[in-house]
C-alpha cells in the first residue's frame, strides 16, 4: 500500500474493525482526479458528497476541513487519484444507526496511478452481472458496490476498457465505473438515475456542456437496440473525462461530431483527457 | 467497543484502510447465536459462508481454523453474538478484484448482547425504504446492507420489534434482519430468494422442520393482501429463532397452531428461544 492515507485527519493505515462502512457499506465515497498538482472539480465532488450525506443522514464534514485534507494528502504529487471515503463511523452490531454518529473520514492519495489502464477509444462489452434496481440508493456513490465488483471480475483482458451493466429489464445503467452516453438521431441520451446508476461528476459536466452548446440531450431508458442503433457512444468518469467507445461488442464506432464538440468544450473546462488526441 | 475481536487470527481492533470490505462491501458475514457457551448451528453457518464464497469467488477459509477461532473468541462467554466477517481482503483502488485475493477474516464475540431488544410476540411495521431487486446478490448475506440500515433507521420506538421491506413491485423480502413467514389456508409461505432477501439459517431450519412435521410450505410472492389475509405470521433469524408477530401495522394476530408446532420442533433442535413462553 503506497498510498498516503489520512483517517480522521491523522496519518494512518487502519480503521476500527467495528466501522459501519466495513460492516454494512454504510457510507459514501468520491474519486477525484489529481492532475498537475490540482484536485479537479473539488466543489462538484464535495457537493455530491453533501447530497449523499443528506440522503443517508450522515453528518457532512466541514468543507474547509475536507479541502485542507485533500491538499495535505496530495501535497507534492503531480498526478494520481485522490479518494474520499466517508462512513457513518463505528457503532455496535446491528443495522440501527447510532443516534449521534461520529463519521469516519478517510482521505487517500494514490500517486501516479494509471487511469485504470483505459485508453480511448475504448473497447466495451456487455456484462452478464445485472445491476440492482434500488430506488433507495440510486444516483448515490455508496460503499455498496459488490455488483460492480462482480461485473468487473467478468474480464481480465486489458484490451477491454469497460463493461456495461443492465438491470433485470435490460435497461443499461452505465459502465461498471462510468456513465454511458449515446447519440441517436442527433440527440444525446443517457440513462436516468431514478432506479440505478451513479450521478457522475463528469456526467453532470457533459449535460451542462451540451446545454451550453445547444446539443439536445435527455435521460432515457436505453436497451440493447438503442446502443446498436447509436451513431456515437462514449463513457464518462471523473478520471477518464469523455472516452469515446470505439468498439461495442464487436461493432466499430467512429468518434462522431457530438462527442468531439463535447470533448473540446470539456477540454476548455480543464479536463485534460478531453484535449488528448484520439 | 467491548467485543473480543480476532483479525486474521490475531487479537486486533483495526483492519487495513485499503480493505475491499470497507471500500466496496466486497465480502460476506455471518451472525451466530452464542447460547450457554456454545455457538449454535455452526455447520449451517459455515456452509452458507462457503456458498457465498463460491458465488463471489472469495477463497473460503479452512473450516477447522474457523471453528478454532469461534471457540477462542467465545471462550468463557455464556451468551451473546459471535460474528464472522470475511472480505476479499486488501487491494488496490478499483473494482477489479485481485487475481489472488488474501481474504480478511474478522471473528468477534459480543458478550451478553440483548437479542436486539426483541421480545416476542413482535410488533411489526412496514418500512418505506424499498429493497433492491438484485439477482446477483439475492440470497447472500453480503456486506452490502445499506438499504437495511436505511429501513432500520425509520423507527426508534423500542416497542417496534422489526420492520418489513418490500421491493419496488410491492413484494415482501422479509424483515430488515429476519425472514418472514405467513400461514394462509394452512400453508406456510415465505418469500423466494431469487431476486432479494437472505437465505437465513433459521429459515432453512423452519422449512426443514415443516417438512418433518408434514406442514405444507412453499416460496411465494407475498404482497400486502397476503399479509392482511394471513392467519399466522412469524419472523426468524439465527438470534431470535421463531418470533411470532403479535401485531402487524395495527392488526392483532394470535400465535396459531402452525407457529406453535414449529416452535416446539425447533426447541427440540436446540433453539432455546423457541422454548420460551410467549
Amino acid at each position: 500500500m503506497s498510498a498516503r492515507i489520512l483517517v480522521n485527519g491523522l496519518e494512518a493505515r487502519t480503521v476500527p474493525a467495528d466501522d459501519r462502512g466495513l460492516a454494512y457499506g454504510d457510507g459514501l465515497f468520491e474519486t477525484l482526479a489529481l492532475r498537475e498538482g490540482g484536485v479537479r472539480f473539488v466543489e462538484a465532488h464535495l457537493a455530491r458528497l453533501a447530497r449523499g450525506c443528506a440522503r443517508l443522514a450522515i453528518p457532512m464534514p466541514d468543507g474547509g476541513l475536507l479541502r485542507t485534507q485533500l491538499a495535505a494528502v496530495s501535497d507534492g504529487v503531480a498526478h494520481g487519484v485522490v479518494k474520499i471515503v466517508l462512513t457513518r463511523g463505528p457503532g455496535p452490531r446491528g443495522y440501527a444507526p447510532p443516534a449521534s454518529p461520529e463519521p469516519t473520514l478517510i482521505v487517500s492519495c494514490h500517486p501516479g496511478e494509471p487511469r485504470s489502464g483505459i485508453a480511448a477509444p475504448l473497447r466495451v462489452r456487455d456484462c452478464a452481472t445485472p445491476v440492482a434496481s434500488s430506488p433507495a440508493l440510486a444516483g448515490l456513490k455508496t460503499l455498496n458496490r459488490l455488483e460492480q465488483v462482480l461485473a468487473r471480475a467478468e474480464w481480465r483482458d486489458p484490451a477491454i476498457g469497460e463493461g456495461l451493466m443492465r438491470d433485470e429489464a435490460g435497461w443499461y445503467a452505465g459502465g461498471t465505473a462510468s456513465n454511458l452516453f449515446v447519440v441517436r438521431d442527433g440527440t444525446l441520451l443517457t440513462p436516468g438515475l431514478g432506479r440505478r446508476g451513479v450521478r457522475g461528476i463528469m456526467r453532470d459536466a457533459v449535460l451542462a456542456a451540451s446545454a451550453r452548446l445547444g446539443i439536445a440531450s435527455a435521460e432515457a431508458d436505453l436497451g440493447r437496440a438503442d446502443l446498436d442503433g447509436a451513431t456515437e457512444m462514449f463513457l464518462t468518469s471523473a478520471l477518464i473525462g469523455i472516452a469515446p467507445v470505439g468498439e461495442f461488442d464487436g461493432r466499430r464506432l467512429a468518434t462522431g461530431p457530438v462527442t468531439r464538440r463535447l470533448r473540446a468544450e470539456l477540454a476548455l473546462a480543464g479536463v485534460g483527457e478531453c484535449a488528448a488526441p484520439l
